[in-house]
């Protein structure tokens, strides 16, 4: 929900409305063909104050691509107790989920890191860092190798590409889920005995 | 090996020295980057000249990915006869040790289609259909279910992202190829019954 125009706004809601709207405008163009001004007019402000909040136009891109980070950060988690098993899918159905109810939007924000410069990038790299040791977690791996890092990464990367191009007549949000987690497993285990 | 400046060359290899150049660029800088003054002062001619080959600067972009794309498919191949295993094991290795042994330009490829506009993103998501394919031949499945060209997609990123992340005190290559070669025999057993 837009705040209406030239509306006086909290810092805080201000930046939220900022980035709201360059999470919007990435689903219809690359994050460097979005322009500040275009932004600023949507939000009804100056381009002056809009780089009060966002010092340049990186910055303001970094803040986009964090937010659409922290989002699915938000909805990828772990129940706070429960077995192994329960905490692995819950992150992974909110993986999923989250994934699926905002597939443009998701699209977009990983476009955008990818060919984005290396700053994007290392938030883009940071958010999978966080999320990579949040599954090892929850999966029980206590002390990772870096070979079980390199693991999730891969499955991390799987798990994003079927969520992303699963659509309903090919396989149901709660059938991914339980292949997700199956695969899962079976890479943890795969290292478990030789890495320790 | 760069052509000498300013040598005559025949179209064909005037066209491979250019998209050489782009691929060798795009390890330094983002696609919409890349200037097409740049590649001409390289390549020893006018953006004129340029231009004859490659008709717009999205053409020439176009080109360079495709010209990446080929280069895997040109690696990633199975022996023409052999057991399924065998020829799975053919064109996982040849992935492998292409992304391996060119990652940073691999990297810049992956980042360039995805930065890109549609068009380019249309040539790489060609490539990944060629390839998906290309293992279902290889691995038996002649008769591919959308959730089998879905499983393998999702395979395709994760090979993709441990043989980008694999370095040699994780995993070798050999290590990374028989894991990669067993991942995706749980992924065409799981879905073959049930889908057929």
């Amino acid at each position: 929900m837009a705040a209406p125009t030239r509306a006086r706004l909290r810092p805080e809601e201000r930046r939220a409305q900022l980035i709201g709207i360059g999470l919007r405008l990435l689903t219809t163009r690359p994050i460097h063909e979005m322009s500040i001004d275009e932004v600023a007019a949507e939000a009804g402000i100056s381009r002056g104050l809009l780089f009060h909040y966002f010092p340049t136009k990186r910055d303001y891109y970094v803040a986009v691509v964090r937010a659409g980070g922290d989002r699915l950060l938000l909805h990828a988690r772990a129940p706070e107790d429960g077995a192994p098993g329960e905490r692995v899918r819950g992150i992974v159905d909110g993986f999923v989920s989250f994934v699926q109810r905002r597939r443009d939007n998701y699209v977009a924000v990983v476009r955008a890191a990818a060919g984005g410069d290396e700053r994007v990038l290392e938030v883009f790299e940071d958010n999978r860092r966080v999320l990579t040791d949040r599954m090892l977690d929850a999966a029980g791996v206590h002390d990772p190798t870096p070979l079980h890092r390199l693991a999730v990464r891969g499955w991390l990367a799987m798990a994003e590409e079927m969520a992303i191009g699963a659509v309903d007549d090919v396989i149901t949000t709660t059938g991914l889920v339980d292949l997700l987690v199956s695969a899962l497993e079976q890479v943890t285990e795969r290292f478990t005995p030789r890495s320790t």
